[in-house]
C-alpha cells in the first residue's frame, strides 16, 4: 500500500555551454521527482524533466495527483492503470489547465513513472523485464486509449502485440549485445567549431556510429559550416542528425533544409514550432527523402496521432518525461508501430528510463532497435547510471526503472 | 512606470448546477488576477480563467512574467508589445513548460491583459476605443506573428486592417445599438429538463435570439430529447447551439451529430478532443452544412492556424483569458478574418473583456457582429459588470477593459 508521498524539486546546473541549443541558451537540467513510499519500505521514483524555472510548479501539480494514490495498492493500480490515468488526467477542475499538456501533464508523467518504478521494484524486476513478461491484455490494461478510437482500439492494440509475439525470442538477443546509442553532446549550440570537431573525434573513438549537431543559428552559414565539419570528421558511414530546436519559420526551414541536404543528414529535428502539424507536412513533402524527427515538445498521444496521420514525421521522439509517463509513451509507441514509424525517444531522463522502454518497444512490439539518444551530463547524480560502452547501452539489471537520484537517497 | 506587481487568486463558488457541462461537473469559476500598479496610482487589471484547482499555480507563473515588467513604462511597452510578448513567451527555461500552452500561457494571458487594461486606463479610454483609434501599423506592433509567416506576415496584417478602413464609420453604429448576446446559461449539463425549458422561456422573454445547450451525455437520447425541448421553446427563428465539451470520440461524434442535425443546430461545439485537428476535419466534412465551433481549449495562434488551414472550424471561439491575452486574441482574429471565419469568443471573462474585443473585431477588422456569449454568474463581483439588456451588450464607457473585481478594490 502506498503510505507516503514525497515530491522533490531537484536541479542540476551544467558545465558552461553544455545542454545549449538554438532556443535554450542556458538551461538548468531539473527534475520534478515523485516518490511513492510503500508500506513495505520500497520507494517508487518517477520524474518529469524541465529546464529549471518553474520546476517547482510541476512539483506542486505532481503533489495534487500523487495524493490521490495514497492508500492504494500498486499491483491493484497497475492492473487497471489505463483507467487510473484516464481519471487523473481528466480531473474536472485541474483538466482546464491543459488539457493533457503543459505543467499538469508533466506532473502526471512524474507520478505515472513513480508508479511503474514502484511496480517493478516490488516485483524485483528491471522495468524492461516486467513489461516484456506482461500479456498483451495486461499491457493494454495499463493504457488510456481514449481519443484514439479512430486509429487504435484496445482490440487492435492487443492484436498488434500478439502479432509481434513471433520473433520475440530472437529480438531478446539484444539484451546481451545492448541497445545502440547516439551521441547528442558532440555539438551543443554554444560549443565552438573546434570543440565540435574534437568531440566528434572523441565520440567516434568511443564507438558511436551516430551523433547530433545543434543548428538553428541566426546565420544559416554557421549551421552549414558546422554540419560539414561533423560530416568531415564522422565520414560517410556515420549517421549525423541536425537539430534546429524550433528555431525556423516555415519559409526559412524550406530554404535552409534544402541547403543542409548537401551533407546528407540522417534526419532534421524540430525544424519549427511543435504545434504546427501542417507546416511539418509541407516541409516533409518538400525535402523528401530527407526525413523529419519530432516529438520532444509534443505533449500527448492525440497530437502524435495527428502527426502520424499527416505523414509528416519520419522519426517520433516521444519522451516519457514529457508525455504522461510510461503509459502514454507505450500508447504512442503502439500508434507508431501501426504506422511503421520508428520511435527514437528524446531523453529528458538522460536515458535512465528510456533504456528500459526501447527494449520493450523492440522486443515486445517489434520496433526496430535503431538507437537511443545518449546525454552524459547528469550521470554522477543517479544511483544506477546508464552504462554506455563502445557506443552501446548495456542492459540494466537492477529492479525498477533506474530513476533513483543519489541526492534523494 | 510600473512600480508594483500584485497577483491574486480569486475563486467564486457557483450556485448548484451552474457552470456544469459534460466534463466539468462541479467547477469553481476562478481568476488568476494580475495587478500592475503604476506610479501614477492607476492599477492595470488582467486575468486568466480557470475552474478552481491549480489557480494558484497560474498565479505563481503570472508573477514570474509580471516581475519582468517592473520599472517599465506602459506606453513604451505597448508601442512594441509584439516583441515584449515574444520575449516573455520564449523565456528560455520557462518555455519548456509549454511552449505557449497550459499554465504558463494562461499566466501570460493574465499579465498581457493587465498591460492592455493599464494602457487604456492611462489614456482614459475604454479598451475598444483605444484599439479602434490605433493605426494599422500600431495594431500590428502589438502582435507577435512568429510562426505565422506562411499565412500572415506583418505586411499582410497591416494590409488587411487598411482594407477594412472602408466601412468603419458605418460599423461604428453598433456602439449605439450594442453588440448582440447569446445565452449560455439556459442549459447547463446538470439542469433538469424542466429547468432548461423554463430558462428558455426566460431567455426569450429577455430578448435573446440565440442560446446554447450542453450535450455530451453518456446516454445520447438525453441529448436529443433536451435539444428538441430547446428547439420547441425557442421556435425556428432562434439560433440554438449545442456544446459537447469534448465528450465524444470521433466515431461517436459522427453518429450523434447526424442525429442532432434533426433539430437544426446553429453549430455543434467542441465535439471531441481540442488537440485533434484531423478528427474535427473528418467530422466537419461528414456533417456539412452543419458547422463546428471550437477554440475554448485551444491555447495559441499556431494551433488555430492549423484549424483554419484544414477548414474544420465554422466558428472560432478563441478566448482572451485562455490564449496569451488580448494581443494573441487579435492575432487569431486577423487570421480568421483572412479565412472568412467568424470569431465568437468563449467568455471565461464572463464577457467583461470580450465586449471590448468584439467591438474592435467588428469595427476595425470588418468581422460580422454575430453575437457574444453571455454568462451572468459572476456579475456581482465586477466593479463595472457588463450590461446586457434585451439580449444585447450595451457598449461599456468606463476607461480600461472592465476587468476590475470588487474584492480586489
Amino acid at each position: 500500500m502506498i503510505q507516503k508521498i514525497r515530491v522533490n524539486d531537484a536541479r542540476f546546473p551544467l558545465a558552461k555551454g553544455a545542454g545549449s541549443d538554438a532556443i535554450h541558451r542556458d538551461p538548468i537540467y531539473s527534475y520534478a521527482v515523485t516518490s511513492l513510499i510503500d508500506d513495505s519500505g520500497i520507494v517508487g521514483t518517477g520524474f518529469a524533466f524541465t529546464l529549471g524555472e518553474g520546476n517547482d510548479l510541476v512539483c506542486k501539480a505532481a503533489e495534487f495527483y500523487a495524493m490521490q494514490l495514497k492508500g492504494r495498492d500498486i499491483e491493484e493500480l497497475m492492473a487497471d492503470f489505463g483507467s487510473v490515468f484516464n481519471q487523473l488526467s481528466n480531473e474536472q477542475q485541474f483538466r482546464w489547465l491543459g488539457p493533457h499538456k503543459g505543467i499538469v501533464h508533466l506532473a502526471l508523467a512524474s507520478v505515472t513513472n513513480a508508479c511503474y518504478d514502484l511496480w517493478a521494484k516490488k516485483r524485483g524486476l528491471p522495468l524492461w523485464k516486467l513489461l516484456n513478461d506482461l500479456s498483451a491484455e495486461e499491457v493494454v490494461s495499463t493504457l488510456d486509449l481514449s481519443y484514439l478510437e479512430d486509429e487504435l482500439t484496445a482490440g487492435q492494440a492487443i492484436h498488434l502485440l500478439k502479432e509481434n509475439l513471433a520473433g520475440k525470442d530472437k529480438r531478446e538477443r539484444i539484451l546481451q549485445t545492448g541497445y545502440p546509442g547516439y551521441d547528442t553532446s558532440i555539438g551543443w549550440f554554444n560549443y565552438s567549431d573546434e570543440k565540435v570537431r574534437e568531440n566528434c573525434k572523441k565520440a567516434i573513438a568511443e564507438g558511436f556510429t551516430a551523433m547530433k549537431l545543434k543548428v538553428g543559428s541566426t546565420d544559416p552559414e554557421r549551421d552549414i559550416r558546422r554540419s560539414h565539419i561533423v560530416r568531415e570528421e564522422a565520414g560517410d558511414s556515420v549517421k549525423v542528425m541536425l537539430d534546429a530546436n524550433q528555431q525556423w519559420t516555415l519559409p526559412q526551414a524550406l530554404k535552409i533544409c534544402k541547403e543542409l541536404q548537401g551533407m546528407n543528414p540522417y534526419w532534421i529535428e524540430e525544424p519549427t514550432h511543435p504545434d504546427d502539424i501542417l507546416a511539418h507536412k509541407v516541409l516533409a513533402d518538400a525535402i523528401a527523402p530527407t526525413k523529419l524527427a519530432l516529438g520532444e515538445h509534443v505533449p500527448n498521444r492525440i497530437i502524435f496521432k495527428n502527426y502520424l496521420q499527416t505523414g509528416s514525421a519520419g522519426f517520433i521522439q516521444a519522451d516519457a518525461v514529457r508525455v504522461g509517463g510510461v503509459s502514454e509513451f507505450i500508447t504512442i509507441s503502439l500508434l507508431c508501430r501501426k504506422y511503421g514509424i520508428p520511435v527514437v525517444p528524446h531523453v529528458g531522463d538522460m536515458g535512465q528510463l528510456h533504456q528500459h522502454l526501447v527494449l520493450f518497444n523492440h522486443i515486445s512490439m517489434g520496433h526496430e532497435a535503431l538507437f537511443l539518444e545518449h546525454i552524459p551530463h547528469l550521470q554522477q547524480h543517479f544511483v544506477h547510471p546508464v552504462k554506455v560502452t563502445g557506443g552501446v547501452y548495456q542492459t540494466p539489471m537492477e529492479p525498477g526503472s533506474s530513476c533513483d537520484l543519489k541526492s534523494l537517497n
